[in-house]
């Protein structure tokens, strides 16, 4: 090999070595769907395990110092390519992704068993993968690993050293990853982290994604009787705890769509007349976005559009709630709890702390004499915005338009990816968000998919991103 | 036997009798109860129709031509002791309680088996009996059973003819009941029926329920996105259906407590001055009654005292509420729909169903245009109220009277019995309300008890009331 890793020969080279390993990616890719790596439920932990597992031996395979790193929740995969030591300074980039998936439920709404991939004909998209975690986020990491692969075939390396890092505990709140990185920052630290958990604009235009809504959540219990109470005898006087939590809930918006926690907007940047008017230009039909699952109207805050709304509008939403007898028939009663799991998606600068707090106290001010209140399972994390101007957001941008014919879209994102954030306050280390992925692609839905036009432009994407780090030096 | 039915020799006959035959009484209870006919739970199906067996099988032994009459649901237990022929006209009761029991769960909460009933020392009470059913419905059926075993071992007649229907659906909505009284209506009909789903008016003193509150009951299921969204992506724009049902569910009430549904007080009657100067003189403790269930101020509508609210009040009650993933962990999704099951509490002269009608417009008008709106499950039935003045109430006064050495509390009961309006207003035959079960029976509830003292008085006092309604010559 001779040259820039971005020239033609070099890359055709390795873009060939994908076309013609096809149906082999295809196969490990189905492996890994196949492993039930659901980590939000404790009774899949050994799948989590197997998943880690797989993962690491198929990195060893391409000669990958690969292990898995125990954590007191789920493992984490981590694996390393180094080129020799004779070889001069290159660019070192940690990939990351996760190999959790989120439950399938409800499984009946599967036209297919949901851990059995199978390539289906769509009628819009031609060839698709349907199976829980298709695309977020075992298909997504296997096109850098498809990528990774072809490179060393090709080539017997690649063209910047790279860290594999796969969380288990994306889909759960990841627990373990700040003991993880307290303890193994060091290791982790690259030049730019490669997160792939990200999509596309449309089925032909790449995107990057230069903002990230933050998280935060909290699981509230509302407490009331002692005991369960008959309603016909209890219905009046006494304190239902399901209405206090529907009152708290309801509360949480104006008539506008606002979210009404005191303070909640403070912290929150208007975004420029530059930016609207950029995301104005991308012709976004928010009709068809949400027609796409059944709704017509966007339902958040008056006035604003959808773009506006997910890449620079806080919110807060109620995720579940459960309370009282809710088997078959009828049980007139009233009973001693009822919980509400809710999630704020945030917006630079708003800190998840003061927003649980603020939360707090709005409930509290709400709850009747006999009614209590108690939080579980919370936490959260910032949103972030990076530079696109940076030299690995230009050699990615490079990359992409090479491959789709057209400059990636700079966007935003309405969910949060913690590590992200992570990387950047604890690492100093920024990251590129890539990924292909589709709106339609059901994640965290029955019928999971993700185009097979994804999984393999996605892998020649990431060749070519990796030739295009390599040629840029981002590390110096 | 000589004399009146009431006279002292002859009813310490049968008093007697009650107290040779407890060991016996208890024992047969106690199969009752083992009985899991949970009505409400399709898969204890089986377990109904066997305590329906066991019912006429019971009423069997006792001479009464008992059957088991099919219904497209539960099937009734109907059983029929007339006297020969030969006998001058006597009054004819309808006794009527229920075989089914409410669901047990949660049943962690259970200090045993909710169906191994036991004898427990109680602190406060003495023995008590703890199982479900104890006290609604089959401790209190047994009462009445225990009381004609006893006048027809000792007397070889009763005082009044007989005949016992037991309904294996009281709660679940009594689906069969109108077309089984639509069938069978003539057969049932008496000159008064008496039931014994109701209670004391406290451990020492008797009571005869005169008012009853009706019931209206809906599941409302709010429906918005076609499949599951993650809230990342959607939330803000999409309509969240938990939202939406929140927003009714709290719409429901203002800020003093009362029920918003245009024109729902329409209908209702104030309580006379009289009427709630003699609630006043009972000294009804509203701090105890809600210390007991660990409340500590009446939550209904403001200004109310606690047996106002029970006796003369409509209220609406949320006896469930679900939706979204409500399974361990986290995830953030906007779900497809959100149910809640409604029930009214109905004072009378309110109609069930405009109530509910009024329930749909008051939806309808609040739903976003992205969600809709089913629902299921719906039914009622009007309150009742009944003429104190009347002979056989007379008649059941002194009995309770000579057994519990003082007159029994006139009071109204906030929960419903459909079967009393059904009699009222298909048969034209009006109710006496006599129970021996406590407000602390927790019944629905976990860990449901039935005094001892309540089963074997009460068995005593329906001996008693069967006399005085025999003496009174009720039908005439």
């Amino acid at each position: 090999m001779q040259g820039s890793f971005a020239s033609e020969d070099t890359l055709n080279s390795v873009l060939d070595r994908l076309a013609e390993g096809r149906s082999e990616a295809l196969e490990r890719l189905f492996e890994f769907l196949a492993i039930q790596s659901i980590s939000t439920d404790p009774a899949h932990h050994d799948a989590c395990l197997e998943a880690a597992e797989w993962s690491a031996e198929t990195l060893r395979e391409l000669n990958f110092n690969a292990r898995v790193e125990p954590t007191s929740g789920k493992p984490m995969v981590v694996a390393h390519w180094f080129a020799p030591e004779t070889t001069p300074a290159r660019s070192h980039v940690l990939f990351y992704g996760h190999y959790d998936v989120q439950p399938p439920d409800p499984l009946e709404e599967w036209t297919a068993p949901p851990f059995e991939a199978q390539i289906v004909e769509d009628a819009q998209y031609g060839k698709i993968i349907v199976a829980r975690g298709a695309s977020d986020d075992k298909g997504q990491v296997m096109t850098f690993i498809e990528a990774c692969r072809a490179w060393l075939t090709a080539h017997a390396t690649l063209p910047v050293d790279v860290t594999v890092l796969l969380e288990g505990e994306e889909e759960s709140g990841s627990p373990s990853l700040a003991p993880f990185l307290a303890e193994y920052g060091e290791e982790m630290k690259a030049d730019i982290a490669l997160v792939c958990d990200t999509g596309q604009w449309d089925a032909e235009t790449p995107a990057i994604t230069a903002f990230l809504r933050g998280l935060a959540f909290s699981e509230i219990t509302i407490t009331g009787p002692s005991r369960d109470l008959h309603s016909g005898i209890y219905g009046g006087p006494a304190c239902n705890p399901i209405r206090v939590l529907a009152e708290i809930v309801a509360g949480l918006h104006d008539g506008q769509g606002r979210v009404t926690l005191p303070r909640f907007y403070d912290d929150v940047r208007e975004p420029s007349r530059e930016q609207l008017e950029a995301w104005r230009d991308l012709g976004f039909d928010d009709g068809s976005f949400l027609g796409e699952v059944g709704l017509s109207q966007p339902a958040g805050e008056t006035g604003l559009s959808v773009l506006e709304q997910l890449w620079s509008r806080p919110t807060v939403e109620v995720n579940s709630i459960i309370g009282g007898y809710t088997g078959p028939g009828t049980k007139t009663v009233i009973p001693v709890q009822a919980t509400a799991k809710l999630s704020f998606r945030l917006v630079p600068n708003q800190d998840p702390g003061k927003i649980l707090d603020s939360l707090h106290r709005f409930i509290e001010e709400r709850l009747p004499t006999d009614a209590g209140v108690t939080y579980a399972g919370e936490g959260g994390s910032p949103a972030v915005g990076f530079d696109t101007e940076a030299p690995a957001f230009k050699a990615a941008s490079r990359a992409l338009q090479a491959e789709w014919g057209k400059p990636p879209v700079i966007v935003g994102c309405g969910a949060s990816i913690p590590i992200v954030e992570s990387f950047h306050t604890r690492l100093d280390m920024d990251a590129l968000l890539v990924g292909f992925a589709l709106e339609d692609d059901r994640i965290h839905s029955p019928n999971e998919k993700y185009n097979l036009t994804s999984f393999e432009k996605g892998a020649r994407s990431w060749a070519r991103i990796l030739a295009e780090l390599g040629d840029a030096n981002v590390g110096t």
